[in-house]
Parts: C-alpha cells; structure tokens; sequence
C-alpha cells in the first residue's frame, strides 16, 4: 500500500507521534492498518518489541514517513481504519458545526481528562479523522466515542433523559455556570467557534453562561468546552 | 517604511484582522505605528473614519499586507511598537518558560476574560511580539501588561505579599483545585507545554493540582491554566 498525504475521502487516516500511536496501541489495536516507523526514531526497538507482542503490522520506512507527514520532526506514524461509531447513553458533550480541528482535538482530550467518553456532532463538521485532530487528541482521540446527526431534534429524539444545557453568550436570564448543582445526567452544548449556537438553543433544556469580562468578545470555545466540563466532573474525579 | 514578514528583531510588530485592530486602537492608541487596509475590506469607510478621529495614520495597501500576511484573508493590519512593560501589584499569572505561541496568545485572551491584566513570564520564553501571540489572543494582548524575569526567584523577590500556587501533576500531597477557597492576592504558576514547572516548584508557595483521570498524560498547558484562572475568579466576575 502506497500512503500518500492524508485525504478526506480516504477508508484510513493517520495518528503522529510515538506516545500518540502508543496511545492508539492500548485504546483500539483493533483498528491499526500499520505502524510506519523511522529509522531516525531512537526507541525503534521498544516500539517494536510491543507491535510483535500484540501482532500489529510495522514498517521501518522512512521515504512513506516523509509523504505522509511532509512537516518533519515525525518518527512514528499510526495508520488506522475508520469505523462508523455510535455513543452510549452516559454523559455527553454536544458540538454544534465545529470547524477548527485542532480545538476538535483539544476538547477530546479534555473531555478524556474528566472522563467523558461520548462526543454528538450535530450538522455539519470539519473532517474528525483529520490528522490535525488526532494529533491535537494526543491519541485521546481513540478513547472517545463520536456520533453524527443532522440536527440537534435528531439528536433530542434519541437522548430524551437528561438534562441538555446549551452554552451561550446572549441569554435573556442567565444562568451562571457557577450556580450550577450538577446532578444525574447531562449534555453540554456548544456552538460554532465563530458564530456560536443558533438562538433557537435558548429554548432547549437549561441554557449556562460561563460568567467573563466584558473586556473579551468571548471565551474561545476549547477553553468554554473546558471550564463546563470541569464544572460537571469536578465531584466525580480525581 | 517598507513592512517585510514579520522578524522578532524587530522595533515593532504586527497584529492581522479587523476586529483585533479595533482592541489596539481602543485599548493602545499611542502604540499605533500606523494601520493598513487592503482594497478588498468592505468597511474600509467606517474604519478610516475611526483612524481619522483619533489622528491615526493608515494606508490602503494590497502589496504590503501581500508581503506581511503571505497566508491571505487577511484585510486589515496593525503595526506597533514593541515597548518594554512591567506589571502591578494585582493577581498575576506566571508562565514559565511558554513556548507555544498560540497558547500564549489564548491564555492572554483568557486571562482578559477573567478579569486580570498581569502576565509575568519567567525564564526563556517564544516571542511575545509574534504576530501568532496578538492574533490567538484576539486582540486582549492589548490589554494586559507583560513583564520578564530571568527565573522566579527574581520574580518572587519583586512580589512577596501574595499566595503562590505552582500548577503540578506530580505532587506528595496534592491540593486540589476544588478545595482551594481563592483569598487575598495570588500568582498561579505554570510550566512549559511539554516539561511542565521543574520539581522545585513543590516546594514554593502551595501547589496545586487539577483533579483528571490518569486516561490523558494531562491536560493541555492552556486549558489548565484557564480552568484556574476560572476557578480564581469565579466570585470575583460576570
């Protein structure tokens, strides 16, 4: 198999990085195609003692490398299918149109961080198999579910016990994340990194406003994703 | 003056984008070298009017934002001047040894969103000045004041009438942020993006540690930074 620079349409995609693709190796072995390795990589033998161990397929090969991973500074690539997933019925992070893969890959190792599994795409998004988003995961990335539906009345329909709470800027009456009790079950919502949610979203469930300065037109939204879902995991890790 | 790609020896530096232009000109007027608008901005009137009410100098000038925002859609530039800054007796944040642009500039934009204006950096740190640094912080970069120590014992004879909370992961007896009540003045400390704060960290101040699952390495540099940030100012803000 030739492997070229990575493209959407693609059955496969590519994880970078050696602690990334270890990552892969414990999460989902199931999944891995290969693993490109090259000969400038200075724990070859290592990595390779574990891929015989478990059986996963390994080329040293560094000429694949540089055309997969034009940027250098990469010695260790995971080559992994892509699977149709469906998320489970325990807690959940919502996202609404994401477009930025790298803050897609920041929020799933975040969510993995205070041990949220089950990722909703609601509309349209960037490319989650993207190497920029599985790099950003640092591998995370295999440890997540992620689910798509075309809008968020398909996604209310399948998960109807629990409480959804979108976040927005412009709510009529705000409710402060910081006078959030989080009990049972949740979903937390965010918008597009640019235009956040649609305003419809203040009519579903408990909308929360992460309290801020007026100084900024806004928190970006890993960082939003991020104090909500400590706000909600806070009791229960650690 | 003929404005190459930006160069860290620079006197001055840029800032891309209509809107982080509009922070600069409220924010540090006097900073302003002088704005330059590409022919292709549709609102080039109204932000001409604003520069001419407040005696700022601009330029309507494809072929120098070409050679300085090489990347494109970018319509709108600030150049500035470097000035040399040091920060007040506030709260402050504390990074040591930053190397990520981007998350210096999105802790930047955070810190304004919570309310404190005083960043020290300790040690080696990746230009401040970048064009990367003022963009991710969307313009906030303006609005906070940035002093360098060449470590911390510098830092904390300068400032010694205040909490010190070094951000670890590996700590004996670990405080954690959620038993943390914020009073008085404090510093909250962080490390490198990838080696984190240097284990004699443990034994400055009181050190924290952010409650996650042992399933990520950690969280990210910015995202920890953030949620305490959040954590430290949630009374205090909105």
């Amino acid at each position: 198999m030739k492997y070229k620079a990575y493209r959407k349409e693609d059955l496969y995609s590519y994880i970078f990085g050696a602690f990334p693709v270890i990552e892969l190796i414990e999460a989902k072995p199931e999944l891995i195609i290969e693993v490109i390795i090259s000969n400038k990589y200075n724990e070859i033998e290592n990595l390779v003692t574990i891929l015989e161990s478990k059986g996963i397929n390994y080329n040293i090969d560094d000429k694949t490398i540089n055309r997969i991973a034009n940027k250098g500074n990469i010695f260790v690539v995971g080559v992994f299918k892509k699977v149709d997933q469906t998320i489970g019925d325990d807690n959940h992070i919502v996202l609404h149109s994401p477009s930025n893969m790298g803050n897609l890959g920041t929020i799933i190792r975040t969510m993995v961080g205070f041990g949220l599994h089950d990722l909703a795409i609601i509309g349209n998004s960037c490319d989650i198999y993207n190497p920029m988003v599985t790099r950003a995961s640092m591998g995370a990335f295999f440890k997540v579910r992620i689910e798509f539906f075309n809008n968020i009345h398909e996604y209310l329909e399948k998960f109807k016990d629990r409480k959804i709470h979108p976040f927005m800027l412009s709510l009529k009456n705000p409710l402060k994340l910081v006078d959030v009790n989080p009990e049972g079950k949740f979903s937390l919502v965010f918008g597009n990194e640019g235009s956040g949610l649609p305003d419809f979203f203040e009519d579903i469930g408990e909308p929360i406003f992460i309290p801020q300065t007026d100084e900024v037109d806004s928190l970006n939204l890993t960082m939003a994703a991020g104090i909500a879902m400590f706000w909600f995991m806070k009791e229960k890790i650690g």
